[in-house]
């Protein structure tokens, strides 16, 4: 794509000052993807820094049948901000004002561009959690993470960013600013317009601010990292300590003897908490609240589950230092895959029953695909989330990397079979438009398809990204 | 409307056997609103059984052009189930099976004329909870709670219908059947269509069934009554009891005096448990889950709220018998009204920290509207919804239903001052389009009438409801 000097001229006015960039490096940093997976160009980097100026960009992209291109903090992992087609790439990283947190309210109204740790941040010091938390929160934005639903570690208690989402500010493609950030609790005036925009990527509409809910800090944590029986103990003793607490459990998380084993390996300081067990272990953390301590609550419900047969044994963290030593096993295990060697990559979801099976038959379907695989699957049970990850033949990642294609699409199938998803919480973007195709049916691919033209008849939001070719 | 025999004959052989009714006596209940308020007429009264069925009259209806309205339980309380024009009337309640309850992966799945005490039931068998739970549960259906996205009590703790909603079932205008049932925790695979079908009653796609999420039964309650020391104390100590359990409260309803004071005049066996106080009072309640007791929790939390000012006074239900005694106070409250006299009802929501200011907005300005008008609100102050309820002056009920528009608008002015909303839970059906015009700006009714057009282009589906006339 190429800009004529005229619109050019326009688009660098409507920017505002200091609203647009012609500095090699600086586009470059914008146009390549960080693990390098894609690299695009684009036509003219804009950086508007209000709303006024991106509506005024939009209206001139849609009069001019000018694509762009939104983008975050550029973190994004299944490609859907890199512009692969010269696209003008609107930047949202100075819209980064916090408009205004209330601690009574339980609300906090951000522009896109503010970093997901600057929520967090601002939310701390008004003595509350934004719950919302990912590897990638130094640098991601909250404009990215609504665009994306993002997910990440809290999602067990706290749900998706859908979820955590009161109001939003967007910027139509006509440039018309549709103002729904509304911070109330219950509102049912007619659709709920602002769902349409979250998860879809930038392909409909330009989120320039969002108004998000707050929650109470947790105080303290009781964490326990438990070898049990089976797999599919893992739902079952979730179930318990759901019950236990009423539903404070914050994480839940699955880990298998391979993985760990990779990280005792690889990683300084990791210890083996139960050396003893070859199986499956879950490390589950319920957040203290400021009255009462958990810990006699989970210690009780692993004693039970224990005497049930659920579980195997159990090491409790008796202060701050053993919790994070037993968090360093889950938080390093792409680290450990990656030192390791090659690894591909998944990010499917199954109903919670199914993960068992998921587990096996992907196992086995993964193996049979290319002899000597080692999948390491890790995930977050009470989300249905595997990260089933495969880690090359040793010593041989040219093999691994050869069958990328074929190893996606037997996962895939495996987790569509068992009613799953290819994408849980990463999104489509370029990455995932064909497997979409087998994920969807005709009639839901038709919806998709004309909310697009419904709201971006011109096709110059985000174009060719989520949606598949017909 | 009147249908031609040919499509009328067309019509009932879709619907299948026992799909139809001309019972005279039949037809009035299903075209009647309860209250009276609404009365409608039908050319036709269909009840299908199945999706199939559904789906091959909705393909009936568009190729003739044959507008339809679908009605669950017929408790709305806003008239979008009231065929005003002679709509052929689509009753989902022989669609009434529970397909499936899954206890370790906390999802029923139920068809749409399941009336919801019965998905309580089939959670309860199963030692679950499905959280929903408002006044009509005897009578109102899943489907009608999903297309009118219904609140009720239990939405402090567990958000409203939407966010219960894993998955859904849809048939759209043109009779193809969306199936997106799926029972996923998480699932970024594209636009999340079913959020575009709860909450819109049924004009942009008729709900077949829904996969719900279920939850941990609460064990038992600890309850208190409290006197505040003025209203805008209600939120502060709200947010101090959410800090003490982790947001265990599940109920935390302000009351007034005025309220209670018609409680205990009109409902046998109300007594008075603060009668010292004259002003505001609220009722807060958490559910205790199986490992402990919140009652502590509670009893310190007030302590200090008394130590700081905030508390005057507070009554702990020390047994069941008088946690439900405290309770009646609560729910008798429109009972009460009722035998008071007439009342005019408003179901308006307002950002949380507004409550104070428009309680004493609301109440000055109808006081001004209509001398002698007794405002009684009550509501859920975690919500921010409040049912400003007004009750007639004394002996004077013509008076009040003579200012009935007068008074609804300015409560509504009020509210939307304070950037709130004029439905809250009920929704807008008919009652309130010309309320929701003064609501929303020029481009989202645009973009809500563009959703209707995209999804229902012969405007088949409800027409009349819920959109304003342009």
């Amino acid at each position: 794509m190429k800009l004529s000097a005229d619109i050019t001229n326009r688009l660098k006015q409507a920017a505002g000052p200091g609203g647009f960039s012609d500095d090699a490096q600086e586009v470059a940093a914008h146009t390549t993807e960080w693990r390098g997976r894609w690299s695009g160009k684009t036509a003219l980097l804009l950086k508007p820094k209000t709303t006024e100026a991106v509506s005024g960009i939009l209206a001139i992209c849609n009069e001019t049948l000018t694509a762009l291109v939104p983008q975050g903090g550029n973190t994004g992992l299944v490609g859907a901000q890199v512009p692969l087609h010269g696209e003008v790439l609107l930047s949202l990283e100075r819209m980064s004002r916090i408009r205004s947190v209330s601690a009574s309210e339980n609300v906090i109204i951000a522009e896109a561009g503010v970093i997901l740790a600057n929520v967090q941040k601002a939310a701390a010091d008004a003595d509350r959690l934004f719950p919302l938390s990912l590897a990638a929160e130094g640098s991601c934005t909250i404009g990215g993470n609504l665009s994306t639903n993002a997910g990440g570690v809290a999602v067990l208690r706290y749900g998706m960013t859908r979820e955590l989402v009161l109001g939003v500010e967007v910027v139509l493609a006509d440039g018309r600013v549709l103002n729904l950030l509304r911070s109330l609790r219950k509102d049912n005036s007619g659709y709920d317009l602002k769902q349409l925009f979250i998860g879809a990527e930038g392909t409909l509409g330009i989120i320039t601010a969002a108004a998000l809910k707050l929650f109470p800090r947790p105080h303290s944590y009781a964490t326990v990292f438990a070898a049990i029986s089976r797999a599919d103990a893992a739902l079952d003793l979730l179930n318990r300590l759901q019950d236990a607490t009423g539903g404070l459990v914050t994480a839940f998380e699955l880990v298998s003897r391979a993985g760990l084993d990779l990280v005792l390996k690889h990683i300084p300081g990791a210890t083996d908490p139960l050396p003893k067990h070859r199986g499956w272990f879950v490390l589950a953390q319920v957040s203290n609240p400021a009255a009462f301590d958990a810990l006699p609550a989970l210690e009780a419900g692993l004693g039970k589950a224990m005497e049930d047969g659920l579980v195997v044994d159990a090491v409790f963290a008796k202060n701050e230092r053993e919790r994070k030593n037993l968090w360093l096993l889950r938080e390093s295990l792409s680290e450990a895959q990656k030192i390791e060697g090659a690894s591909v990559k998944h990010d499917v979801s199954v109903p919670l029953s199914r993960i068992p099976e998921f587990l096996a038959t992907a196992d086995k379907a993964v193996r049979d695909a290319l002899p000597g695989a080692r999948p390491v699957a890790f995930g977050h049970v009470g989300d249905g989330n595997i990260h089933f990850n495969i880690a090359a033949p040793p010593g041989n990642d040219a093999a691994l990397l050869a069958a990328r294609d074929k190893l996606e699409s037997v996962v895939h199938e495996v987790a569509l079979r068992l009613g799953g998803s290819v994408s849980a919480e990463h999104g489509i973007g370029i990455a995932k438009r064909e497997a979409l195709k087998t994920q969807k049916s005709a009639a839901e691919l038709d919806v998709m398809r004309a909310l697009k033209r419904t709201l971006d008849p011109n096709n110059i939001l985000n174009p060719g990204k989520l949606l598949p070719d017909a």
